[in-house]
């Protein structure tokens, strides 16, 4: 592998949007045009079908003010894609099609910025590439609100998700509080397997509004439990505030909301959904109280407005480290953060981790940080999560809403 | 009526919360503390049932840092109520009860911070109050996110409703927009009986997301004509972005979400909900396409997170112009406020509307503000909404959540 590589980049966004995968492409973007090696910038539209489908967007051609305001600009600019290609070794096509593509336009860097699945997407193809005639780095951009991509301490998305949930929860917290004799409130949030943003509900707390009880798909439940843990709530306080997260399960691995699957996404995973309908009525057989469920759905993973600056600025650092790992030479990688302390003050560095240690694996929220009886979370989750959620953005507004990134958009031809 | 009148003053909150109502309550505490004629402070706990049950916060007792905090703390801060008040013809009790607890605090004073039924329950003791021998001066502050208050151009606590929405309805817009074949979004915003809040999601378009249709309660609402509408939109873009308000009716006055009524609320209003699951299967059974139900629920009112500054303002002005109000001999009046123009520039001044005129009528979105087809506002909406959505609230944090104002509450005791 030759260190001084000469050629184009492509920078494509995959799987589901969060409030800061735009500050990582910006990042990277930013960083491609200031090396000297890149000679080009493309944005793939669509994720990984963009260079399939040969729709590679000249970033070069935008106003540099339009691009800048990617840093607060929620969901995925260039668009994205849930699209799973083959093993290499069983079907070649979509891989052929890709190297064409990349000799076409002269790709030799190629960022992929994405979760668990676009790192297992960007790990293929970056094996791929080590066999061909064609050098390609390949490096891939973490990005999940859900926080369980391995080999990294934590994800860009998290923490402007948790701040979101958290401060949701406090607000939650604040109108439930208003009448003498509440209601019992039962917030379902996101995380298939793991618990990251369920938990992230406890830090409205720090606001002086903590949920009662928090539930999560990391320990089995238990719906006898969760009913007796919210009358022992509402009996005390005359109110309750419960947060489960979508994917919590029964000893046996079965989803609570299982009794409403209906679709599949392209990978096969199962669409969840329901919850609402199965805990509400469980609460309402168990107890009199009014009980209201609210579902956060895709606003805590395009809440931008509300993105913790924290977050962002680490977006924008993988986006922009990525580039510099691959021109000086590393590819099949993945940018990670690692966590130090000076001082007690929290720093967040990059380091390069194998694609293979990210791709396909989960990191759930270590048994120690949950409580004994499995209904909260301890004081450790919230010493590692309030770091990510601190500081707040200056957003640029504009007839008092939120100025997002225009972009033109201009395809390449060749 | 005196025009010098010395004694204490009541401050109640009422109704369903919002974001800026504690910013009237702290107008109007900071006013009374600053009226001569004004000698004790008084807050009662949960709305007008904290004067039935002699339960009076200490106003003056409270850190001034603590109450300025008000101004960024979402829900009442003093407890609500949805306490129906009899007609003082039919049953004096309560009111025989009141004016016992105004003569033993020697209240002179007192100011009742709602939305329509608040104001009925206002007018009431007002209309009480004068055949009375004590003399007490009685004013409504508005409140309401609903903006359906009569006499006044509209309600502290809209504003920042709208801005809530519109800011959410973009974000989601954004992440619809990410898949290249994207699915169907529908919004539930409240809204028993005016579309207010429905229509503010149209805002979302001075960010260039907005939805591509809005069903609003001024209208009937088909459900064939809905499908087809977004059928035809789904047609053209690949995704389609719907808001409905929560009262949506059929053209015989029933609710859609009729078939799911569970329980009323103190006020015999029939409890909506289930929207979500009648609109849902009507658009599976149309067409293939993914759709997803996103409610608002109490997010929309409790967002103070992304108060309009506009809003915030005037809700401490609404309350501390009550003060002054009073103070100057008025009784028997609401707040009202009154939109004037210079040079183009939105100006907001306070009126007084006597409460007759505001207590339990609804204000509905003018018929010429709604597009022919009924699924869509006009540019005059728009024209009026967006001055009350502008601007941004300079938010103190901690630990990266918004510090809310934690008050003694200190029980007076005579």
């Amino acid at each position: 592998m030759s260190d001084k590589l000469i050629g184009a980049c492509i920078i494509a966004q995959s799987g589901g949007p969060t409030a800061v995968i735009n500050a990582s492409a910006y990042g990277a973007i930013k960083a491609a045009m200031e090396a000297l090696e890149i000679t080009e910038v493309y944005g793939a539209a669509y994720g990984i079908t963009g260079v399939l489908n040969e729709r590679l967007y000249e970033m070069g051609k935008e106003d540099p003010e339009e691009l800048e305001l990617l840093m607060q600009t929620p969901s995925s600019a260039l668009g994205s894609c849930r699209y799973k290609m083959a093993e290499p070794e069983d079907n070649e096509t979509d891989y052929a099609r890709i190297l064409e593509v990349f000799k076409k336009y002269n790709i030799r860097y190629f960022f992929y910025n994405g979760g668990n699945d676009s790192m297992d997407t960007c790990c293929k193809l970056s094996r791929y590439m080590e066999h061909q005639d064609w050098e390609c780095r390949v490096i891939g951009i973490p990005k999940t609100i859900d926080n369980d991509l391995c080999g990294t301490d934590h994800c860009p998305g998290f923490g402007s998700a948790a701040k979101y949930i958290a401060t949701s929860a406090a607000e939650i917290y604040r109108d439930l509080d208003v009448y003498e004799n509440g209601s019992i409130v039962v917030i379902e949030v996101m995380g298939r397997h793991t618990g990251w943003l369920a938990a992230a509900a406890s830090l409205a707390g720090l606001s002086g509004c903590a949920p009662d009880l928090i539930y999560l798909p990391e320990r089995p439940f238990d719906i006898q439990r969760f009913t007796e843990d919210i009358n022992d709530v509402y009996s005390k306080k005359k109110r309750c505030l419960a947060v489960v997260s979508e994917g919590i399960h029964d000893a046996d691995g079965a989803f609570i909301s299982q009794s409403s699957i209906s679709e599949n996404d392209g990978f096969g995973h199962v669409q969840l959904g329901g919850l609402a309908g199965t805990l509400t009525d469980a609460l309402k057989r168990r107890m009199g109280a009014k009980v209201r469920f609210i579902e956060l759905s895709l606003l805590q993973r395009c809440g931008a407005h509300l993105a913790s600056k924290k977050d962002v600025e680490e977006a924008f650092m993988a986006g922009s480290d990525a580039v510099k790992l691959a021109v000086s030479g590393e590819s099949g990688k993945m940018i990670g953060f690692k966590r130090t302390y000076e001082d007690g003050r929290y720093l967040c560095s990059t380091v390069a981790v194998p694609l293979e240690e990210a791709a396909n694996a989960e990191k759930t929220i270590p048994d120690g940080w949950i409580n004994a009886a499995g209904n909260y979370v301890t004081q450790e989750f919230i010493d590692y999560a309030v770091p990510l959620i601190e500081g707040e953005c200056e957003i640029k507004y504009q007839y008092g809403l939120p100025r997002y990134a225009r972009l033109k958009k201009i395809v390449k031809r060749i």
